[in-house]
């Protein structure tokens, strides 16, 4: 008899997600009913949105008690009733954190094979971490040549994989991160022209030093007091993509007071919010030239693997500390059949 | 032999301008050098945006002590050595606070003559006035017919017109404004459909009850708590128009801390600032729409004129103070040629 196992929600978070969060359910796995679909979870990917999903008034139903914890996921087909989705079939979707996934499969995105990359890729390059690069920078930041990019959380995954793009669309970058490994790594090893490490110093004094010409645009992932600051020194006509979390609160949990955003009226910025959910018709689009790119050595991607569901909770304080180095992806289980691809 | 007289900015103003930053000054006109242009001056407008011209980071440069104070004015060619401007013209631009203004004329622009409009029609329909109600509204808040459109300083002048196009463009119009007269007005007079009194209530819970369906197009002339609020009732891909002053500060002076902010994520908000001086060229669209709409009895606009040059530092305190009915304006000199058209 096979067994599900599976993380649930055990109480509403406050704070960072912890892993007294959770709580772990082992149940055998039903029959399969007519129509379903049973996938088996290869890969999760942990990301700090994730947070968000437990809030009212995001952009997706609240997690609540009891919900089997939600992840975007890649998964094989294992067992089907659904002639559209054969055994052996690499999927992707919420399947969240358990290690098999049973639907309808109208959840479900069959991938395409990416020959001579990873599974992983998916994650790191393409999937919603690769369209929210592509759009932010391409669609809404839009950098002429020779302008100005401030790009925050410069070294996770969405913000390299922006401040690179915004490289390739000719722009000086310059790249927002906490500690010297992460603004040593995007500038020496993903070609941003500055780094600041807003742990170290002080990030206005730091934006006038190395923006002189003012900054035309900002790829906002963090909110709070370093979009405040880059605020500060917006060039008229500015625009602000804003991406994932924008925080009203600091580190410390505390509000922040801003003082510049009466710049958006002076500088007549325009800051443009998104889900990457509302643009997956991008994919056409922004699936080759990634691919392109990255084949052409002009855009890296990094993943960090965790191996076992068992070790997901535990990793999620990676993230909230910064520490993971590139997206950070739970390992759920292998398959030579489909993970060797 | 004729006297110019002049505010001057005797110091750079503490919170709101006060009759004491300004200084009185008499001095003979110099005679009129070769390509200039002397301008009586009829009418200047009071407008809260003038506070933000001593600011550093302004859209234009910082007022200094010693300046005449700007205003964007209404005048008479008095005396020209410029052949493209012959005396009896009426023009506009910023002249400030004097009776007498002298150029080389590249700085106005001739008005057109408004059939049947007294020349105050200037300021308070169209001018800049007009340009940022229609250019914020058609342009940027595109409120689709049944949509609901939030409008703060609702019984200002550019307010009270943005609400009544919106209406003329078939959305359902709440407007926010301070006090039972005000809200009186906007509803009775102007045809909003709801007012509410940030005076007199709590602006979230009359949002709430409201817009029951949520708000789509906040036209926001103030910032701080009252745009936090909108925010919180946003819905998804709803527009900010960013017109005018958007406050970071509430009227206590005290820096405000939005909670609501990560809505412009979570339902893919755009706010957009927009300046109206880079939109002159919107008159040939505007004005003849602005004039059909006044003319149909569509669109109303009130003008409140106070009377002489010296009376003008008092009367900024209705300004602030919001005592002001309609748009502020200073009638500076009369001239029986130019005025009664």
């Amino acid at each position: 008899m096979t067994v599900n196992q599976q993380w649930l929600i055990a109480r509403q978070p406050r704070g960072p997600l912890r892993p007294s969060d959770f709580t772990w359910r082992e149940s055998p796995l039903e029959p399969l009913g007519p129509g379903m679909v049973r996938t088996r979870v290869l890969y999760a990917w942990l990301d700090p949105t994730n947070r968000v999903w437990f809030s009212r008034g995001s952009y997706l139903p609240p997690l609540v008690v009891g919900d089997v914890m939600r992840a975007v996921c890649i998964g094989v087909v294992e067992e089907s009733n659904n002639p559209a989705l054969q055994p052996g079939t690499t999927v992707t979707g919420f399947m969240g954190w358990q290690t098999r996934s049973t639907s309808d499969g109208s959840d479900l995105t069959v991938l395409p094979e990416l020959p001579g990359l990873p599974l992983t890729a998916h994650f790191g390059l393409l999937s919603h971490i690769g369209l929210a690069a592509y759009h932010g920078v391409v669609d809404i930041g839009r950098p002429q040549p020779g302008q100005t990019v401030v790009v925050s959380a410069a070294a996770g995954a969405v913000g390299s994989l922006a401040g690179q793009i915004a490289k390739i669309a000719g722009a000086r970058v310059i790249g927002i991160a906490g500690g010297p490994e992460k603004c040593r790594r995007i500038t020496e090893d993903l070609g941003f022209d500055a780094a600041i490490d807003y742990k170290g110093e002080d990030v206005v004094a730091a934006l006038r030093r190395l923006c002189p010409d003012g900054v035309d645009v900002y790829f906002d992932n963090v909110g709070g007091a370093v979009l405040d600051a880059v605020l500060g020194e917006i060039n008229d006509f500015g625009r602000v993509v804003a991406c994932g979390m924008i925080g009203e609160y600091d580190e410390s949990g505390q509000g922040h007071v801003f003082t510049n955003l009466s710049n958006l009226v002076n500088r007549r910025t325009t800051l443009q919010g998104f889900i990457v959910l509302d643009h997956l018709d991008l994919v056409e689009v922004a699936y080759p030239r990634l691919l392109d790119w990255h084949a052409a050595g002009r855009l890296q991607y990094a993943v960090d693997v965790v191996d076992g569901l068992e070790n997901v909770p535990a990793a999620l304080g990676r993230l909230f500390e910064g520490t993971n180095s590139g997206k950070l992806i739970a390992r759920i289980s292998t398959d030579e059949g489909a993970d060797a691809r």
